[in-house]
């Protein structure tokens, strides 16, 4: 039988039930950040409540001097999507007869929220007077726009130089079992939209046109063929991908004015987004082509190659689950990216991500209860055994 | 002020009026064809009505031996179009104060269709016992799906093994004075829609897919560059034109796994359409894609290099307006492609086609004068000077 009742569940497990009964959908918070709130105050954290727009976010510190690690997340989970492909309810957690936590967001990333302020229970009762700070970094958007999000606040504690020397991000960064990657970075990502004119007209009068479609054709292979770097120790080579086209009237008979282009680059730290710009621009003009091109700059590439933080998590690791964990820096974008500009290292860890926004998402309940311990390892190797600097 | 009273016109003009009055878009006809009809039955013409689906076609002759000359038209038009973009309105002729006959279908093609009357009217009371037979082959849908008029009525000649030496199709073949363009012969048209198959992603982990854009730019651009053929005398080199091109989710962070591209062959008589489709394949196949390629033969390319029916047509135009008109195979596809399969001399000559499915479609009135004179020359030369075969 499924157990949905929390009583007699561990802490992380009862609070990550909570956590989960709200159905906080971007940029929805609905009182999970309360809750979490709630429990920061009673252990004597001081709270700086910081909404943007629809969006709610706060910052929490306890400690009076000394290094800061923070613990940044977030409480808004991706939709459920229709209901019908759920076993059991997305917003009714439960445990089923596996051990597996269902619900969404009990990877991504309720699961880990609760670990973390469990974690920090346990560790500032054993010491009240720890060394350094704690902290935490809350937003209820980074599911969607994130722009109100945990960017907006970095940009608030950069204005009054807050120190935020070490951030744990609770991403869940695991693959096959509990702490198995660390992720120590992430690629910058860098869209274009790229609109190429030609001339229109009729296929059966091609002199009286310019067929823009057969005029990007080389230039577009250019730049897929094209060896944008070869990565580094700690990042792939940096890859380019079209991800749309459009041309055509869609009659069979005319030549198209104009065709789309959108692509995307997701860059190591081997290049910069400014020589990613010019050298596609180089190419295209190589290419004599008459076009438009409009840059996003999603995210930066970021890393942390190692120091304090890095051994504090491997170590941490290693200490609960007697295992090796790999770093990486595969993957999408994610908050790091905003809190790395700051001048922090920044890891991700948390729970292993198989279902994280897919219908049915779960974590193991062991886990959570694994992860709160290698938190408080982490914590108690920066700020009892004194690795983190002074 | 503008003539909106045939009365006092020629017997062309007035003929004209009375078909451009009938709105008839395809594939209505709306009693063009009876008004023909009428008038032929009184020369003593034998009449064959050949309705198909719902499109009306007639075959019409007069004579009892000799090699046949067939008249070839269209009685329907296409959409006017707003309204309010013509300044007078479209099914309402008049001749204004420049002398140009304004209407729909006063170009493509009823002025041809009245000045083909009035012509064989003039010339049948002349020569009542002409050599040879005099032939009307007219449909009411040359301009949509075209699949049951010309095609379909030929199609019903070839089985009873009708003959048809000579063809001379009313499209409005002029450039920028009357007569000095006649088509004597017609590209080829094939077209393909080809479906490049890859594997769908996620753009930050492009190994895990297949980008059927990125392997589809050099076959398409090795299509592009393909030399295939040099044209011939009568033939502009055979023409490759993309048209379409279609990928993507919409989503920017989405490898797609599929790309649609639509293009178009404009062939001379130097290259086959099954040559085409085995070339294309194999520069596909070359790039090694995993690809589906539908085809579709819009028409098969014909020429008259020479004959009778050329020289016919030329005098005429020399004879009636002094000019000597340029023989071409440009432009876009006609009736002539199927007719032509009869392996009849096919000749295309009409008024000038600037104005064409345009709001403000117009003739010079006086241009319709001189076409029936034209095709009476024509008929005059190969029936009574007796060029024609035996």
């Amino acid at each position: 039988m499924p157990i949905t009742d929390p009583q007699g569940l561990s802490a992380t497990l009862q609070l990550a039930f909570e956590l989960i009964r709200r159905p906080s959908v971007t940029p929805d918070d609905l009182g999970c950040q309360a809750l979490m709130i709630e429990r920061l105050e009673r252990l004597g954290f001081q709270i700086e409540r910081l909404p943007f727009g629809d969006v709610e976010n706060f910052w929490a510190t306890h400690g009076h001097h000394g290094p800061v690690l923070a613990f940044a997340g977030h409480t808004d989970v991706v939709p459920s999507g229709p209901h019908v492909h759920w076993e059991t309810p997305p917003f009714e957690p439960c445990i089923d007869d596996e051990g597996m936590l269902r619900g969404r967001g009990s990877a991504d990333m309720k699961g880990s929220l609760a670990a973390m302020i469990t974690a920090v229970e346990r560790f500032v009762s054993a010491h009240p007077d720890h060394h350094g700070r704690i902290a935490f970094l809350i937003t209820s958007d980074e599911e969607g726009p994130a722009v109100d999000g945990t960017r907006a606040v970095v940009e608030h504690l950069r204005e009054r130089n807050e120190r935020l020397d070490y951030c744990i991000v609770g991403e869940p960064s695991s693959t096959d079992a509990l702490g198995d990657v660390i992720k120590n970075g992430r690629r910058g990502s860098l869209g274009g939209v790229l609109h190429v004119r030609g001339i229109q007209g009729h296929v059966a009068y091609p002199h009286l046109a310019r067929n823009p479609i057969h005029q990007a054709l080389p230039a577009l292979d250019a730049l897929v063929r094209e060896h944008w770097d070869s990565g580094n120790d700690f990042f792939p080579a940096t890859s380019f991908q079209i991800s749309n086209l459009r041309a055509g009237t869609g009659a069979t008979n005319v030549i198209p004015g104009d065709v789309e282009v959108v692509f995307n680059f997701r860059f190591s730290t081997e290049v910069t987004h400014e020589q990613l710009r010019s050298r596609t621009e180089a190419i295209l003009d190589a290419h004599g082509l008459e076009y438009q091109l409009d840059w996003t700059l999603n995210g930066e590439p970021f890393l942390t190659a190692e120091g304090e933080l890095v051994e504090a998590a491997l170590h941490g690791v290693e200490a609960v689950l007697g295992r090796q964990p790999q770093l990486s820096t595969s993957g999408g974008t994610s908050d790091g990216r905003f809190i790395a500009t700051l001048g922090s290292q920044v890891v991700e860890l948390g729970p292993r991500n198989a279902t994280i926004h897919q219908a049915n998402e779960c974590v193991r309940a062991a886990d959570l209860d694994d992860l709160s311990q290698v938190y408080e390892a982490i914590l108690a190797k920066l700020f009892v055994n004194g690795t983190a600097q002074p």
